[in-house]
């Protein structure tokens, strides 16, 4: 036995167990799904991370694809994506995003402006591990114009991720160079990108701030502007929410994912997959607060069967 | 005593009797530079590090500030950067260049270009310690137009380090859009850009092969052109060589560097430096094979006193 698995073993026993209670899930006729939801739904990063090296160490056989060839659309997503690593799920969230017909920035936006600067950093290893690619190299062959642009910068950024900024100078004159660009509609401006792609996330804060002081309106409102907005301002509206609000940014992307659910389960399953170790709590509250009804009660409604009872044990609801 | 400091004595015991030796030297009427040189010139980064950590404990003083104090001109330059880690040593070099009233973009290319992925990695949070900004944010901040471009992309870079390539596809179609652009003189395309910045070294070495089997031509020359360079011409240039010869660009950064000595040691001292440990021995041979003359000699030519003394003990030549 290696080292790193005594290791594992001594912080979490279970492992083994938890192993061999999914074996057994996956065995014979039909396979159990609550059981599964009953293990994993309960486990954190870590302890997932040790259930798949017991299983792999007691099974030869790997736990993710074991799983993936047992459940079966909706439910298999979310479970998939739930059991992997951190880094290595969001390299897949990003991958998919990537290979669409119409890369969905969104996603690359939310994964490049709401991950700290450090998990962003294993997110690229992550993908380069199993793409043997970098991801700012997929982002940059899949897209172009302004867009790519803006993604390659988001991906690519290491921000400082301190508090000390410096409010006098540039809080000012780049608050200045912001609200300039988008009065004359020049969302596209190396500026803006400059600016978006490499301050750090305090020092935006400030800038945001003297922006919503001097002109008495906030960038979010400005960048959309008055006619409709194109995909390329709805990219800089998105950046902009995700670098200052996730929270705020995360319970909008449930509300119209649910509102959308039987044809897009794809952010609910993201959303709550990814928030659940980190702050699902925050934004459950948010939400009610919103939207006046509780998120547990729209996902019960909206969805059924395994995948249901699978995000209601993410959502912290047991029945 | 930490941990970290005990391990650190286990793999070198001497770092107490060298500091001990160090202070000795630094004490008293006039600094013994010769037992400087003679000290952390044969002592490789992580020793230099144990050193510096030993003296910290003994002396609760800081060996760089002191040695800092006690050096001048040349030879304190040359020293200070020697006895950095190396991620730090790229980190204060990169500040250095960029916030020269000119960016000197030689240096960022190099330390983008050659460096490992995870060696930039590593400058991009020494960066980020030492001066509370990103890396790319100064860069960023410093540059404008196509320049910048170049520069964000290259230092923001984590290129996949594999050696996956992809011959058919990538090789060929990448080499065109290369030649085209270079055809019509339009350097600055985003293409170009995209491509240098993101493709793995592996690969654009099968894009840059290609290119000269399908052109009759390098793309170094063709670059650079028939009527002089202009600035962004010249760094896409450095940036070639150093994605795919390193050894041959620093020769020649040596050759032109020793030229100039008397007027400009900043980039001798650079090579020699940060190559003592890497690849100088290589360096040199092909210094020799290019000029006929040892490095060494010019070298010992061009320099005087104690500055001379450090760079021929780097250089391997006891006297």
């Amino acid at each position: 036995m290696a080292a790193s698995d005594l290791i594992s073993q001594e912080h979490y026993p279970q492992a083994f167990e938890d192993a061999e209670a999914l074996r057994k899930a996956c065995q014979g006729w039909g396979t159990d799904e609550k059981a599964i939801i009953s293990i994993l739904g309960h486990r954190n990063a870590e302890q997932r991370k040790q259930i798949r090296l017991a299983y792999q160490q007691l099974y030869q056989e790997d736990l993710v694809k074991r799983l993936e060839s047992e459940l079966t659309g909706d439910f298999e997503k979310a479970v998939y994506r739930w059991i992997l690593d951190p880094a290595d799920r969001d390299a897949v969230l990003a991958h998919v995003a990537i290979k669409k017909s119409d890369v969905d920035s969104t996603v690359i936006i939310e994964i490049s402006c709401i991950r700290s600067p450090d998990e962003l950093l294993e997110v690229r290893k992550a993908y380069q591990n199993r793409y043997k690619h970098s991801l700012e190299e997929d982002v940059a062959a899949h897209t172009k114009g302004d867009l790519r642009k803006l993604l390659v910068g988001l991906v690519s950024s290491y921000r400082y991720d301190g508090e000390e900024i410096d409010n006098r100078k540039l809080g000012h004159s780049e608050a200045e160079i912001l609200h300039e660009a988008i009065k004359e509609k020049a969302f596209n401006s190396d500026e803006v990108i400059r600016i978006l792609t490499t301050r750090s996330k305090a020092q935006l804060n400030a800038i945001f701030n003297r922006y919503r002081e001097e002109h008495a309106t906030s960038i979010t409102k400005n960048l959309l502007g008055d006619s409709p907005p194109n995909d390329f301002q709805k990219a800089l509206h998105t950046t902009v929410r995700c670098l200052t609000d996730p929270h705020k940014y995360f319970a909008k992307i449930l509300r119209d994912g649910v509102k959308k659910l039987g044809t897009d389960e794809d952010s609910v399953t993201r959303v709550i997959v990814t928030r659940a170790e980190k702050d699902l709590k925050v934004i459950k509250e948010l939400y009610y607060k919103k939207n006046s009804v509780p998120l547990e009660e729209v996902v019960a409604k909206e969805t059924s069967g395994d995948y249901k009872r699978f995000l209601l044990t993410l959502l912290g609801k047991e029945y």
